[in-house]
C-alpha cells in the first residue's frame, strides 16, 4: 500500500499520450516488483530522504582522493564509504585507494586492469562458474585467460586449477576468485590457492576477489572461507544494489595503494588524476550508500544479514517439505532448485542455468512470498 | 526559491549527528549550485515526477535489445531513445545498434573496443586537444596510438594528421574525432579526414566521433562540419547529462551493427548477450532522456540549442565590453578567456588549462549570473 501510493496519479509535464505511456510504464514497474525473488538485490531500501538531490547534476569525477574544481560531489561522502569498507576487509593501513564504481563488473575491470599493470605477461586463471562478465573484462584488456573446472557446487576444482598453473609455472598468475558465483553462490578459497603458490613457488601472483555478491554479508558476519585482504586478496569488488540495497546499480574496489600508484605512473593526466574507469561518476551512489551504512549501523547490517541467512534455511526447509530437492552451499542466501516451468520462471523472474534456478534471499524478500511460490511450484509439479 | 523549498528540514531515519552532517551536504549542495558556469551540464531539468521510481531496483542488464528475465526495466523506452538519436544521427537503417551508458567515456571505449575488434593492429590517431580519457582507454584497450598536435582553436592540424600518417600507411587507422573538445569546443572535420584517407590510399579505417559535449545541438541545428554517419562516422558517443541533462551522468552510443555483431562473435555468452561494457546499468537514466525528449519535442529542443548559442553571443560581448579578450569557435556555446584568479575559479567552478578557462553556455545557465560573474572578474582586473 505504502508502495502503491508512490505511483503518480498523472505524469503533468508530458502530453497525456506520452504521460499515460510512462504511467502505465511506472505501474507495471511496481506490479513486476511484486514478484521478485529471483536476483540478488535487496528490496529494503528507502531513500526518499535523499530525492531533492536529484535537482543537481552532482558528479564525483575522477579520483576521489583528490579535490576537484567541480564542486558539486559527494567526495567526503564517497571517503567514508570506502573506509567503512577498507576496515570490513582488513585493507592494510595506509595502503589502500579505491572508488565507487557502478556496479560489480567495472570494480572487477579495475581489478584486473591493476592486475595486468603489475603482471603485463600474466594469465588470468578462473572457474567456469565464473559470471560471464569476467570473460569480456579479459577480452577488454587483452589478457591472457585459461578457464578451470568447477565442482558441482560451483566452487573451482583445486586439483585442476594446481595441474593448469603447473604447466605454465613461467608465468605469472592472476587470480580471479569468486566471493559467491552467480548461480550458487560457491566461494574459491584463497587459502588454499595460496597455498598452490606456495608449492609450485609461484612468487608473482596477484588475487583479485569478485565479491559482488556475498562480499559484503560474508564480511559482517566472518564466514569462512575468509577472502579479505589479510587472506591474501590484492583487490576486491563488490556490488552495493546487492545487499545494500540502490535504485541505481552501484559498488565499489579497493586496491593496494602501492598497485594502483602504478596506474598513476603510467597515465599522468591534467588538472586531476583520471585513476577511475567511468570519468564522470555519480554522485548519489556514495550517499545512498554512506546513508544505509549509517542507518543500520555495523550491528544493523549484522542483524540484516542473518536474517537472510534464516530466510535461506527457511526457504530449504520449505522446499524440502514440498518435496521438491532444493539445497545450498554453506552460509550461503542462494538456493537452488530444479528449474520450473517458463511460465513460473518469467513470473517470478527467476534465472536458469543448465536446468537450475535459484532464489535469493536478500533483504526485503519475505517468508510469505517464498510460500507463495513454492506453493505454486507444487502445484505446477501434481 | 522553489530549489530551496526542496531542501529537508531533517533527515528521520538517520540518527542526530548524522543526520545533521547530510543535511549539511544537501544545503552545500545547493548553495554552490549558484555558482555554476564552468562545465559543460544543463541545469533546467526536473525530473520530479519520476522520483517514485527511485523506489524500486531496476535494471537495464545487458543488451537493450534482447530480452532478459530481470523485468524490472526500461529496455523499451530505452530503445525509442536509441531510436531517436539513430535518426537525428542519420544512422544506416537497420544497421545500427547502441545502449545507453554511463557517460560519455564509456561510450568512447566501446567505440574504440568495436574498432580494436575490427582492426586488432589499428593505431588510433587522436588531437593534444582530446579529453584525457581516450588515453586511458586507448591503455585499458592495449591499442597502439599516436598523438597529433592541434590548432591554436583546438582543432587537429590536418597537415600533421597526414604526415603521420603517410608515415604509418601500412596499417588501419583508428580515428578519434572530436565533436567539440573539453577545453575549446573546437570540432575536427570528418569530411577533411577522410579527404586524407583517399589522398593516402588508406582503405582500412575507423572513424569514432566523441561528440559527448557538441554532438547532441550540433545535430539537432545541423550545425557544420557535419559528423554524422552519413558524413561517415562509423561509431557515435554522446553524453547525457550535458546538453540533456540528467543528475546521473550517462550518456549513449551508437555504432554500425555488423561491427557491433563481431564483439557478439567473439564473446558468445549464456543466456543473454553481454555486449555492453557495465554488465548491470541503470534504468533511470534511459527514463531521465524519454522524459526529456517527449517533454521538449524536437522542436523544444532545437529553441533550448538556439538559446544556448544566443547566451555565448552576449557573453563574448559582455566580455568584449568589459575588456577582457574573450572568443568562441565557430557555433560554439563553450567561451573561452584568460584564466581569472583562483578565488574566482573555485566560487564559479571554473576549469583552466594553460592559463586559459571556460564558461559554458548550457540550458539553464542565465544571462544574469554571467554578467555577475563578469562583473566580479572586472572587480579583480581593476
Amino acid at each position: 500500500m505504502l508502495i502503491k501510493s508512490n505511483i503518480p496519479n498523472m505524469i503533468k509535464l508530458l502530453n497525456p499520450d506520452d504521460g499515460d505511456r510512462l504511467k502505465d510504464y511506472i505501474e507495471k514497474a511496481f506490479e513486476r516488483y511484486k514478484y521478485f525473488i529471483g536476483y540478488p538485490v535487496a528490496q529494503d531500501f528507502d531513500y526518499s530522504e535523499l530525492y531533492p538531490l536529484f535537482k543537481l547534476p552532482l558528479n564525483n569525477v575522477g579520483d576521489p582522493f583528490i579535490e576537484s574544481t567541480y564542486d558539486l560531489n559527494s567526495r567526503s561522502i564517497e571517503f567514508e564509504v570506502l573506509h567503512f569498507f577498507a576496515k570490513l576487509f582488513k585493507a592494510p593501513e595506509n595502503n589502500w585507494w579505491g572508488y565507487i564504481t557502478n556496479g560489480g563488473s567495472e570494480g572487477n575491470l579495475y581489478g584486473l586492469y591493476v592486475a595486468r599493470e603489475l603482471y603485463p605477461a600474466g594469465i588470468v586463471y578462473y572457474s567456469e562458474a565464473t559470471h560471464y562478465s569476467i570473460q569480456k573484462n579479459i577480452h577488454l584488456l587483452n589478457l591472457r585467460s585459461i578457464i578451470i573446472r568447477s565442482d558441482e557446487n560451483g566452487e573451482i576444482d583445486y586439483n585442476d586449477l594446481r595441474q593448469i598453473m603447473q604447466m605454465h609455472r613461467e608465468q605469472p598468475v592472476i587470480m580471479l576468485a569468486n566471493i559467491g558465483t552467480t548461480m550458487t553462490e560457491a566461494k574459491d578459497d584463497i587459502s588454499k590457492i595460496k597455498a598452490i603458490f606456495r608449492e609450485l613457488a609461484i612468487k608473482n601472483h596477484y588475487i583479485h576477489c569478485d565479491a559482488a555478491l556475498a562480499g559484503t554479508y560474508s564480511a559482517l558476519l566472518n564466514l569462512q572461507p575468509g577472502f579479505d585482504f589479510q587472506y591474501g586478496a590484492d583487490s576486491i569488488a563488490i556490488s552495493g544494489h546487492k545487499f545494500i540495497g540502490s535504485p541505481i546499480p552501484c559498488g565499489l574496489v579497493l586496491v593496494k595503494k602501492n598497485y594502483k600508484d602504478r596506474i598513476g605512473e603510467v597515465i599522468p593526466y591534467i588538472g586531476t588524476l583520471d585513476t577511475t574507469i567511468s570519468g564522470s561518476r555519480n554522485d548519489h551512489s556514495p550517499v545512498f550508500m554512506w546513508y544505509a551504512i549509517k542507518k543500520w549501523g555495523l550491528k544493523g547490517m549484522r542483524l540484516r544479514a542473518l536474517d537472510c541467512l534464516e530466510l535461506a534455511v527457511f526457504t530449504v526447509d520449505k522446499f524440502k517439505t514440498a518435496g521438491i530437492n532444493a539445497w545450498r552451499n554453506p552460509s550461503a542466501i542462494t538456493v537452488v532448485f530444479p528449474e520450473p516451468s517458463l511460465v513460473l520462471r518469467q513470473k517470478w523472474q527467476i534465472a536458469t542455468e543448465n536446468g537450475f534456478s535459484h532464489i535469493i534471499c536478500m533483504p526485503g524478500v519475505s517468508k510469505a512470498l517464498i510460500s507463495q511460490f513454492i506453493e505454486e511450484l507444487k502445484e505446477e509439479n501434481t
